[in-house]
């Protein structure tokens, strides 16, 4: 297959590619076409259909995968395909993986992983609270190994909020040793739900963007409900764990710029805070360095707010 | 009965007072006695009782009211009550409201006032949800209607939510006449449900204290949730509209850094960040200046973050 | 008439528009033309006259309503008027608010109501203060009139600082009555004169822009002293009164970072500064939701500082 | 004369102080006495006079210069002098300048510097601005040379605003002959005037507090005003120099949250505010340095938001 | 042994303390006296010496450690001892660790740890350097293992410095597992000497403060300056290496307003303020915790700007 | 010869001017030719040689100084220069000042003042160190005299340090004699070198680009080093002398934000920041005013924060 990046003006088209948009437009002459965008994971191009009465043309929309034969042109210093038949597959036909972003780790190990971690909650409260997340609400399971961790940002792929979540998760753990007056049940319980709020927030890929209900609510105080809701349903939890648990996920972004209504009070926010900062910025910095083409400075950062550079040693 | 403002060193006391906090103690010499707050409505006095063993003194804790009889005198340059003996009364013997702050608004009229704003609300289901509060659920309305809107700043005092929520509630509904791009129904009962977190995050009087839940989650994250639960009590409520209704709670403190986790994104969450704020700072205003003993210059006051004035006009 | 915003490649033009600019310019093969803006009240175009010798074209200039004939082509993307005749239209023949934004409000009624407030005052020296601006200071009154509040934000037309004045006031006066602690005369004098020094920061329409005094000292100032002046002139008028109106007008944005030189000292500064900032808001999401031209999210607004909705309830 | 910081418990007190302050008081037997307060060019001390009968000591008030006879003790460990009599003298007795702080400089000697400054200008309408305030308004000039520059940071004394205003004004002559771009004549002009509003925000010593002007409009928007007014009255002064004059003086404090209602927009702005600036940090650090009694470290300087140290070369 | 943190008035004093502080002063009365301050590794107090010319009393200054004989008395609500009779001791005669504040892991082991991990870095050019410092420099060596890494704050005892860096060098040492694109031996090697300069910025006990050098230079630039001095000393020590490795020193802190002269441009940097954030906060949390007297909620805490709590989980 | 910025289409090109930039690239047709920058002291211009093979073409090479012949066309809105022929000159053929933004002030002048300052320090050792850098370090000295002092801001231009140096350290020797509390030797040494870092941060024209050391350490801490290397081979070289220099350098950036890693702590780092602050604004605002082509108001300007006028006075 050839991938979108490598496309060059002159080339010819003749492959699957995902429809992103699709759009009916007219020509100054007050002809009729198409605008449509195509994609794979490598990235996005512009495509026009100049005679969309075509066989199969109109039968296809987006987020369909299409069989497109055309050409690459230039247009305005930009790479235009003009489409001249495309065909909408059907699934099995095409690997989808190819054509979204996704997470380099095999979901099903890392959901193994994190399977496991749940085991070795002590707390009773707290173990059936994760289960019934994790192991019971096959709904809230698909959603969440499917979820992206971000629109733009690090982790926006398919299983980037199960990679984030195990990586964090992960972290704490470590803290746990580390630090012995960490409460190891309290604090892995909060970072496996730190962010379940974002399975509402953002919208499956292809789309992958902001609900209304995240633009509302924000994956923050929705997670808390959240937690809120399946603590409510477990006889006898008490209370009090259930507050410092929602505490530790209001509070998880650290300072109130951030969107946290709550800053930390108790030790166990302050590592989820540290540990879902950490992991944010480790993560942000790999994506930036795996996308290099030329070593050395990469110019200003807006993340990072300076100069970044990939380090050289020989 | 004789204010504790106007005690003076040598006064014989001879009235109720609150007791706010018991404690004993032991002198240096190894002489067992007590230590208590006196409380009325005019501010608190330290006391302390050299003969425990005395009639009725080992009878009563706070927060009862006790029939007190003593001596001022001053300490370090404080007062102090020298209690000789005390008695505690039975309900009925004093009037509370001597005792702690009220506001000086009619309760009932305040009440009656905000139920008439909710009849005159046209969308079925914000009505019905505003019923399930005021109407419908004894026990919040109980504890809505004596609880004070704040700790320490402005409406600290027993009434002072439902003063406040009455308040903000009818300058919201001046803001519709004025700006009749407001959606009426939506922006009066975000109104009227903005502040019922704090019907659980400080505890009532006379303690008037934040509940641990209260430092954990906050009032506006567990008003949030109060209108979630209830809205999802009631058939067919729409999920945009309970969406648009939490979102007017959660971002009624209009900034990140006031707490809210999300800034207001529709016209009704920014009308209600105003009328919040405009009676916020009214009543701080009004209440400091009936504190002013002497007019003019007051001195730099923190939360107008400059020096205050008496405005004089003759 | 045929408006700007409906202008498509291909239109003729036959119709009235204002010249908001024209400039004289040389091809690259050294044949001169004109370059024009031309303006009505829905927006601006571009256009050129290609034959600047033609009947008419050399008599007009801006900012004259000129009567147009000619044909919208497009131009790298943008829309062009190719300008063939033109002719320069006497007063009487247009109606000058097509070509203007203006109030949607009567202006004469919008002054009656302001008069009426002034007739409201009790305090002699506030009342003659405001008569010397409102009633007898012709070219002031005629000037006040006609100005816009602000070159590009809310109230950007003509009668808007008018429009802006009177909601400001009306806000003032609800205060008054739901914080009677207030000083209404002080209070209210100062909401109707916070904002004259705009009728020199700002010079009128079509031009609409910062006057160079206006860049150098802003109205801020320019009111003060406007206002120090008049009370000057006033025999009586006490010091201590005009020191505290010129204390509301110097402090009524607030913050020095809004460019107050003062915070407000005391509570009618504070309520102006309040009800001002209310009226910005309110008008400012007025005007974003009647460009609204898709419902729902309308993406990031800088005013607001985060993602803005259109109300949705059905 | 002995000096109020030379004190020390069981001195004699013989010689002539400022009464500063003076209270009638009760004691809590219900005896009459008074509290005052005596100050010196070297501090404070409280004194008690336990027999008001006496004679004298009902004839002064503040702030006459008394010659006092007591006795220096000590109470909860401060100072306080036992006045046995004490008698308002008449002036001529004293040298008013061992009771207030001073300049360390001539006043005459520094006043005649600005008025060779001011003939050297060569603008004519800013020569007879200058000349209008500093040779012809007798009234201003008294209280020029009298005003201090600060209630409580540098040139905190009688002649500091003389000081600070010829040295700042100095420093920017330097500036016109490093920087030639520099406008000399609007420059110094700005630089002479720049904080003549300092003589109504300040009351005169012994109080030197602020006046309610002061507080109400600051002594940046009233030195605007002034010559404002001045410049009015000059025939034929040019509107634009009269705005960029008053722009400068408006602007001298260089950023918003200091108090300028505008940045400097124009160079010699820009020039005036870093004058002012560097005349106030190295004024501050040299009188810090004056009362530095034991070398090295000073401890955190709120000024200068650091520790600061008495520099040492040997 | 009796701890100061135990003292109550009326005890009796037959300890050896460390004289932390030593001054003679004068009575009201002009009677000569010692003021004194005794510590022990619980704490502080305040000591008199009223008859200074006993047996041993002129013999001992700070830091001895000293056989005190006296009782405890209060003053002014204080406590205070009434030394009888002090020995300055011997060395031998006590055991240091019970004076001053010691890290509670042992630091043979710890510095067996760091030893190790030094051991493991690939790089001969890195190896060397941290050879240089923590296997060939002895005087560096006794320092780095004495040093306290605060003043104040987390880690402000002996071994503090060891602790503080095995524990960021460990983290950072997980982060290489978590986060391959990391290169490890520049980052361990980064954190064995990010806090290295501290051996200079503070003195060591009993005395833990700032050094001139300290407050001149600070421990960020001297410590990269230690780094590149030791770098130039090894021959072919890459130069590129060497400003990267500085670079991680002088980025350590993250931002501008915490002392750092760059922010971190290279993953490693990042890494490396991530994990020394991570400790500061984690280890301050857990000395937060230790010195708890009673459950719940502690206060506000200055450092994490929230009120904190100590989770509760039954 | 003809300037770059007086370039119109249609112009023959047949100057020398310099290389700044050559690429070789592929049309659509893959049609090989080289992507040139011209440059000269007035700017830059694009240029294309679609004839590869020609003679002289392949020699030369960025920076070189070339002889071009071709034509100016115009292509895409932007100039181009179409080169029929180029030839590499050698030196000597050119004066490189024609072609790289120079100091308009006398270099050998400049330095002779500095000479000639360095002369009159009374200190030996801080004499020795300036020597050490000014008179013995004929790399440096070469270096120095030729860097800029800024890539794109004020004195980005050879020599532009030296100017720049000599400017602060004449305006710091002005504050001696105005504040006689600063000490003359210590000040005027850390003003004469408080940028020497420059000469490593910045690489030499025609690049005048951030070096890797620049972009990892700084020059605020390069030259910190550089000062203490030179110091520390000075026999007896004062060590607290040397630690007050590098805390003026280090501090000259007066705040965190600015990277300056300590504040000014000794009153020379507070006047060494002062000068150099005002000599940065002075030089930038003059810069700006060399380049305005229509008098009065000059837009936005970033670095002054405000919009900028060029004063008028007539």
């Amino acid at each position: 297959m050839k991938f979108i990046k490598d496309f060059k003006p002159g080339d010819r088209v003749a492959d699957i590619y995902m429809c992103k948009h699709k759009q009916s437009a007219t020509t100054k002459n007050g002809k009729e076409y198409y605008s449509v965008t195509l994609q794979d994971k490598t990235g996005t191009v512009d495509a026009k259909i100049w005679e969309p009465g075509g066989a199969g043309i109109d039968e296809f929309d987006a987020p369909d995968c299409i069989d497109v034969f055309g050409e690459v042109t230039s247009f305005n210093g930009a790479l235009q395909v003009n489409v001249k038949r495309a065909r909408k597959c059907s699934e099995g036909e095409y690997d989808l993986s190819l054509y979204l972003p996704v997470s380099s780790k095999d979901n099903d190990e890392m959901f193994r992983q994190l399977l496991s971690i749940i085991d070795s909650i002590g707390n009773p409260y707290l173990k059936k609270l994760l289960q019934a997340f994790f192991v019971e609400d096959k709904a809230f399971i698909e959603l969440f190994r499917k979820s992206s961790a971000a629109k733009t940002v690090h982790h926006g792929f398919i299983g980037g909020l199960l990679e984030h979540t195990l990586s964090v998760t992960k972290l704490c753990d470590y803290f746990c040793t580390a630090y012995p007056a960490l409460k190891r049940d309290l604090l892995l319980t909060a970072a496996i739900c730190h962010d379940i709020g974002k399975t509402k927030e953002l919208s499956l890929f292809p789309v992958n963007d902001y609900t209304d209900e995240g633009q509302f609510l924000g994956h923050i105080v929705m997670g808390c409900e959240m937690v809120g809701e399946k603590a409510r349903a477990i006889d006898g939890f008490p209370e009090l764990l259930k507050q410092q648990l929602q505490h530790c996920i209001l509070a998880h972004h650290g300072e109130f710029e951030y969107g946290s209504p709550k800053k930390p009070s108790i030790m166990e926010a302050v590592a989820l805070n540290l540990a879902d900062n950490t992991d944010a910025k480790m993560e942000t910095f790999t994506e930036l360095l795996q996308n290099v083409t030329e070593p050395g400075w990469q110019g200003f950062n807006k993340f990072f707010e300076t100069n970044v550079y990939q380090t050289k040693i020989d």
